[in-house]
Formats: C-alpha cells, structure tokens, sequence
C-alpha cells in the first residue's frame, strides 16, 4: 500500500481468481472453464476474409484491429436478444460478467438502496461493493446450503441471487425468484444466471412482468468463452439505459472487436451449445455418483462443478492431495466450507483421472486410520 | 434514467465516444486510431499452433478461449517492461487505457485528494471523476492553447496531464512534467502519453527519481490496436500494487486471451511501430501545410492528429461540408473550440482526398462570400 492509495481504496478486499498455472501441466478443475473449445463458427467469426494491405497479409477481422470496437456492440447485442427474444434495447453486453455486475451494483445500489445476498455465493459480489461504497447486508445459507427465500421478500433492500448458486451448485426454481422479485417491487432483483444452461432455467420468462428484474449471464461457462471475457444482462430497457450510464462513464469500447465477434458467433451457434452443457451433465452425474459411492457428500448440482466434502479427509488434505497428483481444484478456508472443494467438471478422460486420484486420496486416508 | 437509479448515477455525465459508423463507408478520421493494421507478429501470435478436438479443428489459441486469461498477464507486462527497461512489477494493463485511467483514479483520487486538469483536454476525464464521486478541479489552457505549468506546481492536488495534449496535439518538454512532479511530492502526478509516439517524449525516465509518477499508455493509437482494448501504466511497484487492489476488486481478468498476445507481440516488434509512426508523421506535415496553405489555422501537433479552424468557414460548417463528401473528423460545440475539428491522420490517399475536399469546401465558401 503507497502512502497515496486513497482512504477510500484502503478498507478494499480485492477478490483472489482461481490460479491459472503457466508452468506445470494440470487437469485445470479450479475455475469452471468449459472443457471443450468454443463453436467452431468462433473461429470461422474471427478468421473470415482476409485483406492485403501494405504488402502484410493477414484475415480483414484481424486487420481491422486497427479500428475501436463499436461501442453498441450490435452485432453481439442482437444476437443475445434474437436468442431471448427479447429487444436490443433490453441487452447489455460487457467484459465479462464480472463487469456487468460493476454497471449493475454501481446503477441501482448505494448507500440508500443497499445489497443483499447470501454468505455463500459469488466472493466478487462483497469486493465490487467495497469498490463502490456500497452497504451489504449478508444472508447465511441454511444449514444444509439451500437459500431460504423469507429473509428476501420485502426485504427493503437491492437483492442479488446466483441462481444456480456456487460455490454450491444448487439450484432455486423459477417461483421463488418470482416470489422475491414480486415482493420488493421498489428495489432491483439481480440474478445472476452464470451457471443456468447447466440444468436451471433462465427467469428471462419472467422480465414482461417484473420491471425491477436484472438477468445476468456470461460466456465463460456453458459456450466455451472465458478467455474472450463476455457477459451480458437483460432487463427492462429503462434499467439496461441506466446500466449504458455507467458503462459510458467507464469504458465507452468495453468490449473488444474479436470478442464481440466471438460472442456473436457463440450465441447463434447454441446446438453445439447444448451438445457441450448436455455433455458436461452426463459427466457430472458420473462424477457424482462414483464420489458418493467413495463415501463423499455432494451437493445436487445445476452448474458445471459439484461441491463435495470427504467422510476421510478434511477438505485441506484432499486438496493438497490432488494437486500433489496434478489436479486443481477450489477450496475456501472459511470455517462452513472448509471441509468442501469445488471441482469442475472437465472431459470425460479427466474426470476418470480426477475419480482415480480421488480413490487412491481415500485409501489412504483410510489405512492411516486403521494403522 | 428508471425509478431505480441511484442518487449517485444521477448527476454522471457518460462520455460520447466518436462515432463507429456501421453503414456506409467514411474516410474515417474522427477516432485518431491508425490508419495501418497491426504488425504481422499480431496475426501470427493470434494464429500460432493448431489444435484438433472434438474432430473441430483451429487456432490453438482460439481454442484456447475456453480458459481464462492470465490475470496477471505476464507475457503482455514483460513485453511492455523489457521494452521501457522497468521492472514487471512497475506495469499494470487494462482493457484499453480508459479502465487504467479508472484504476488510477480510483486508487489515488478522493475527497481529500482532488483531481486536476485542463479545460481542453481527453473529455473522459470528468467522467470518470463523476463514477467515483471524486472533486476535480479545472484549469484552463492558455489563450493560445499551451498549458502553462505554474497552477500545477505544488498545487495541492493530484494531476493528470495529457502529453501529447487531446484535442489540441501541442507537447510540453520534459521538463516541463518534471517540474510539476517535483513540486508535488505528496500527490500523484498522472501522465496519459496516448500520443507520445508521434514526437512526443515519454517520461519513464523520469521514473527512479519520482516516486509519485504514473505514466499512462495505450496500444490505440501508435500500435494498430483500438479494437482490442489494450493499455497500461507504469509506475513505482507500490503505486502499481494499489492500482492492482482496484482491478481486483473490479474485473480480475480484465484483459482477453487474444488482446493479451496481440499486445505483446506489437509491443516487441517496435520497428513495424516506428514505421507506422513515421509515415503518419510525415502524412501530418504534409496536410498540415496544405491545410496552412488553405488559410487555416493549425495548432503544432505531435500527434497523430490535427486540430485546424478554417479561415472560411465556421467549424460546424467545415465538420458537415466533410460529413457530406463523406469523411469524418471529430468536433465539440464547446465555445473555445467549436471553430476546430479535429482531424485523425489517415493514410496518404486517405489525407489526399482529405485535402481535395476540404478545398473545394474553401472555394465553395469564399465564392458565397463574393456573391
């Protein structure tokens, strides 16, 4: 810390990402990347037409980075609500969700309108209100992870619900998001719908009858996109307007040319969309089954990660143990999950690997117990 | 502006960015980007390796776009740290130098820390202020558009100055920076060199003896790559660690996978840079005459723009004349300025054809005069 950091930077917890190893080869379980590579109609996007210029050959697209993006994003933009069905000027688009969620928090939140979510969800919600001076009020879980809805309803402040939830996969059906939305008709309802096309269902259903209802979504997930860095939100035109306010005090090109094309092309490519998360399910029920045929408890999951406890090692031993073996995966300190790591569902092949691993950790757990 | 905007986003004042027109096709000289596509090192890093899964095959590292990037994006900050000599924990990068400005201002500005800056310069400045509630403060430039040093020494506030200035394109010395350096020690002294280089002289190497110095760069201008959102500071470690605490609590990877490796590859092939920068230099001498020859006034530029008022006619006059023979340049109703435009320097025929029209426009209305 400088002796310049301003006070109000001082009191900030920035967010810690998963680790994105350079070196060592892992089986990378750690972020919720998608396993298999995006649409190839991505490529196509990027790689279409190519254009001599200064006796330099390469594709137009890669030329024209010459060029700022266009700050309305339109190509991507239509493409999101042509999938919706919903209009253009009901879409926001930005790099990454996690910047989406900034437009967000910083439009509709602040020191009159506070932020409530829940104490296990999404660790970047607390960092982004700390950036902005905004009042949280944190909600725990029950005792078994499910989200009680009661503390939300009429609850007087802004409310964010990851839906499905992580770190714990678990899911809240369509009612209750209607239920929460219904009853706080003067504050805005976020849901954060990151991990949705992995067994939830989108409220967008919802958005023609609730006007305070912000949907967000990424493409780092369930269309192969994290490394392109797009997300979007739907809403209520008047609230993606507000949302534009923020983002054009900030960032008027957010998103990148190569992106937009990317995100574009993902989006309309939403078969193979649906081959890949359908793929990512088989597997996460395989995974599931063969952890608790190991003696684990494992969270139902909607997402592309399961949330799973040992009945042999504290969560720490099991950790160390499989990045010893060269897997990561995620695990929290804090005292309610301690015991749990977040593993990503990867491929087929890595998921056996991951399993076998997994038996030899337990085996052995087990035999220092009897010695 | 719904129901549910925060008191704080009512007064924002968002930021217009210069138009990216969609349809027809302009001589576009309205955004200052560079009128050359990137270096071909771009395109082969983009390109590099390729990959077959899932029986779909391209570009490993489109197929990489599945993972996240590297937050720390290490191979964008050793290229840009080997380049200016610095060490990789004296650089930080962003998606384009608007969210580097964001960081810096957020981490050093505050109430107790105001900002200041010139009347006419990047209009982005008071916006970024009003989405952090930070107080600035606003000189103006000279009669004959010099920023005149003396109210920035020992001036109680922070400072950004733009050099290269925009929209003028006039240059301090070195010297100059130094003095408005030494004369704060105890605030931050911000230099946003977009321009720097088209003449300009950057101040990196007035870094070991300013510990309070923060150089601000784009790859938007000079390096061919608007469309991918690149920039970045260098600074001391501490003030680039305070920086880091507000990306992180803001967007974690907030550069993508193809803009980190496109930075690095056109940062590391500086000769393609110089040549580009040369030729749009002597394209700007060469129009800067023509326009001088025309009765204009144009300020001294040392950019990769012009800022010229017409003898003949009034600015908007002039900027619509050009947006009929189909050519955009930049201008603001502001009332210093609105008998400038600001022109983009294009490539050789482009500013040709620039030079062409803008005569026929003179003609035009000398000969209304006469009648």
């Amino acid at each position: 810390m400088s002796r310049f950091l301003s006070k109000a930077s001082e009191s900030l917890l920035p967010y810690t990402p998963g680790e994105q190893p350079q070196g060592r080869k892992f089986i990378k379980l750690n972020t919720n990347e998608c396993p298999y590579p995006p649409s190839p109609k991505v490529a196509e996007a990027i790689l279409a037409g190519y254009e001599e210029k200064s006796s330099k050959i390469m594709p137009l697209e890669l030329a024209n980075l010459r060029l700022y993006s266009d700050p309305e994003e339109r190509v991507l933009i239509e493409a999101i609500a042509d999938h919706y069905g919903v209009g253009t000027n009901q879409v926001i688009a930005g790099n990454g969700s996690d910047e989406i969620l900034g437009f967000a928090f910083r439009a509709f939140c602040d020191q009159n309108a506070p932020l409530q979510f829940a104490d296990l969800t999404y660790g970047f919600y607390p960092a982004l209100c700390g950036l902005y001076g905004i009042p949280f009020k944190v909600v725990p879980l029950e005792e078994d992870f499910t989200l009680n809805i009661e503390p939300y309803k009429n609850c007087g402040n802004n409310v964010i619900i990851a839906n499905p939830n992580a770190p714990t996969g678990m899911n809240l059906p369509l009612s209750a998001i209607e239920e929460v939305a219904a009853s706080n008709p003067d504050r805005v309802v976020m849901v954060d719908e990151a991990y949705v096309d992995f067994g939830g269902e989108s409220c967008v259903s919802l958005l023609p009858k609730y006007e305070n209802l912000v949907i967000i979504q990424t493409f780092s997930k369930s269309r192969s996109l994290a490394g392109a860095r797009v997300g979007f939100a739907i809403a209520n035109p008047e609230l993606i307007a507000d949302m534009n306010r923020i983002k054009y005090s900030f960032n008027p090109y957010n998103v990148n040319r190569l992106s937009i094309l990317a995100g574009a092309a993902a989006m309309r490519d939403w078969d193979y969309t649906k081959e890949c998360t359908g793929r990512i399910c088989k597997t996460r029920e395989k995974t599931t089954e063969a952890l608790r045929a190991l003696g684990f408890t494992v969270l139902d999951s909607k997402t592309n990660f399961i949330f799973a406890k040992s009945g042999d090692m504290p969560g720490k031993v099991y950790f160390d143990g499989l990045r010893e073996a060269g897997i990561l995966v995620r695990r929290w300190d804090s005292e309610r999950i301690k015991d749990y790591v977040r593993i990503s569902i990867g491929s087929e092949e890595e998921m056996e690997t991951f399993v076998e691993e997994t038996k030899k950790l337990v085996e052995a757990a087990r035999s220092a117990v009897v010695r």
